[in-house]
């Protein structure tokens, strides 16, 4: 008998028909003998539909009550389908977050979970029921519903989880697992049967958004193990565990890549202590967040100063350059370019092995791709090319580091 | 500075224009001093759609699981009226039943209130807030959510301002007040400034739908002024208070009537102890609700016994007699008729004043109304008459009681 907890999205409890696809489900699991928490979000469409009332009551709607109403969503959803288990003939009971319950801080719209109580879903859980649980939403030390913010219904999977000690956590979405890359880019990627959460974090980050970072980081944190599945198709999908895996693994997991990136030189900055900040310092002022830095070696006093942002700040932090020039002094040019991509490969690998990066860069060079930044983590080497590039510098590296579907 | 307690129903927050100018006039009793507490229920129609989807659920949905469904339909609309007061400038905080808390018994879809803790509502309207509270919901000792069934709302609203010891409870709907009778059949009705509890409860029980009856019990009970004023228009509304009033009275407050009802006589009855339980206790084992029952004067060692139901209920109750008829022996016939009506004048007067009946069965006769059957209690009496006379008897029973509107 194993615990787990399931995490279905707003897409898969979007109808009457899905959401009573979701208690076949999970009543077969059950009466294979598991436990079973569920963790549900709100119907698709309803938290829009609420958003927009509330923006009807008032221009910018009070944060206490904005929790108050997209609450609601949820617990719709654990009534539906608690309803709908019982319907199959399954035992089962629905959980707002206080009821559970999941205390916060006092941050509505973006609370973080403080403290899980257990008890009542424990004695359900041994009195042979299926535990529904609201996601994204919990309870503050004054009795004030709070929300957890983008992406809170996996948080609230993946904390429920590690309070319960679950055996796995399966977060259902559309997709039925992680791939190696964007199959869309790549016909040939593949799923991945495991992925570590640190190569996790690095993917979602570059843009496979298949979960929310926050959960991952969190899963990571109170050692659950993540499972990435489809509420749609059957499968294993890609279970999101420790390196400490004994199992064979590639070098490189995967290969991600940010289409929304703009690249901003400042040539000729004189090279004296604090000039990093001086530029950065206004940029971040302007709540532009900087990706990628790179700082050429000083040649007669003076450096070069590169760094990426998101191309819709693009502009913004351009003209916020211009108005340091003056102040930087000297002969400082700016040069601006919004048509890069970054490319990245991933893999806990790069750790033990030599000679990565110097696969990766042949492989680029071999196709005729300039490579006109790096930047390197501990497990994962980022380069900026022309948006041109970015499909053939995709494939090119997929195939390089052995990545590509083996053919039946 | 008084404390008032404001109860809105889902026709008057059905929209958001409507939930809107409720805030528009809760500001303006909050600008002018007073302390407000509002109870709102569910948006029109929102509790049917999720009563839909429950259905789709489960032919017979849980009623726990129902519970944790409807409650959103009231929790929606105190986040929305709490954001349309904020966008007015008025400061207010929302509450569920269980926030409150509104503590009740587990009979689920059918709780009953056992006690309110007024100590977050007093302090929020001590800091100059408006307490925004979920209607028709509340929570029971597990910390189940639980619904207070049919007109709830009303029933929340009483019960908090007997907790809060409330100046009045007003009742916002969607006539002006309580009338001397239905002004659909007699345009000269008048809205009365006053009527007492007893009275409203007899109106009320005689299908002047205005008020939930539980809540007037309640109100009577917990010493609530409760006033039916409308949402839509101005105006002063009608004063449901105690008989001590000292204010000169009408000796009838008000004609009601009642066009669903059907007779049913049994003649020739061996008139013997236990007949009238041999007869009417198959009715009621068939869930048949009897309202007005007679027994004529024993001749001959027979007698006559009529007893009038729903029209629903009619044909059910007849065959039922049928049934009896072997039973009860003798000639006894039955003697249907579903084409009467019951008029009944209400007032505490009568209880001082004779010659209240004998004005009504005089006033009939000479309009040619011949009366079937009478039936009173104490401050009501009632007659059946046939339907085609139900106008002409109102009409004049209402100018023979000088309820007639006077004319500017």
């Amino acid at each position: 008998m194993a615990l787990y907890v399931y995490k279905f999205g707003g897409t898969s409890v979007g109808t009457v028909e899905r959401i009573k696809a979701v208690a076949e489900k999970v009543k077969k699991s059950h009466d294979a003998g598991d436990q079973i928490v569920v963790v549900v979000s709100a119907m698709s469409g309803e938290t829009n539909r609420l958003v927009a009332l509330a923006k009807e009551m008032q221009v910018q709607p009070t944060d206490r009550e904005l929790d108050v109403l997209l609450s609601t969503g949820e617990q719709v959803t654990i009534a539906l389908l608690s309803m709908a288990l019982h319907n199959v003939g399954v035992d089962a009971r629905s959980y707002t977050g206080a009821q559970v319950k999941i205390l916060t801080d006092s941050a509505h719209t973006k609370a973080r979970i403080r403290e899980i109580d257990e008890a009542n879903m424990r004695a359900d859980l041994d009195a042979g029921r299926v535990v529904v649980v609201a996601g994204f939403q919990g309870v503050d030390e004054q009795g004030n519903i709070t929300t957890l913010g983008r992406g809170g219904s996996d948080t609230t999977g993946v904390a429920l989880a590690a309070a319960l000690k679950a055996d796995e956590c399966h977060i259902y979405t559309d997709v039925d697992g992680v791939y190696t890359t964007d199959p869309r880019v790549v016909p040939k990627a593949r799923r991945l049967e495991q992925i570590t959460f640190e190569e996790m974090l690095e993917m979602a980050s570059l843009g496979s958004k298949v979960l929310q970072i926050r959960s991952v980081e969190f899963a990571g944190k109170y050692n659950v193990k993540l499972r990435v599945l489809s509420s749609f198709m059957e499968g294993n999908g890609t279970l999101i565990t420790y390196e400490e895996s004994e199992m064979e693994r590639a070098l490189i997991s995967g290969i991600a890549f940010n289409r929304d990136e703009a690249k901003l030189t400042l040539t000729g900055v004189p090279d004296l202590p604090g000039v990093a900040s001086k530029i950065l310092g206004p940029v971040a002022a302007e709540n532009i967040e900087v990706d990628m830095i790179v700082q050429n070696i000083s040649a007669h006093g003076t450096t070069d100063f590169t760094f990426t942002v998101n191309r819709n700040d693009f502009a913004r932090a351009k003209s916020v350059l211009e108005g340091l020039r003056n102040e930087l002094g000297g002969n400082t040019q700016i040069i601006g370019d919004n048509s890069i991509v970054k490319v990245s490969i991933v893999g806990v690998g790069m750790r033990s092995h030599a000679g990565i990066a110097s696969t990766m860069f042949k492989t680029l060079a071999d196709e005729g791709i300039n490579i006109q930044m790096i930047s390197t983590s501990e497990i994962k080497i980022s380069v900026v090319v022309d948006e041109k590039y970015l499909e053939l510098a995709v494939r090119a590296l997929h195939k390089a580091f052995d990545l590509d579907q083996e053919t039946a």
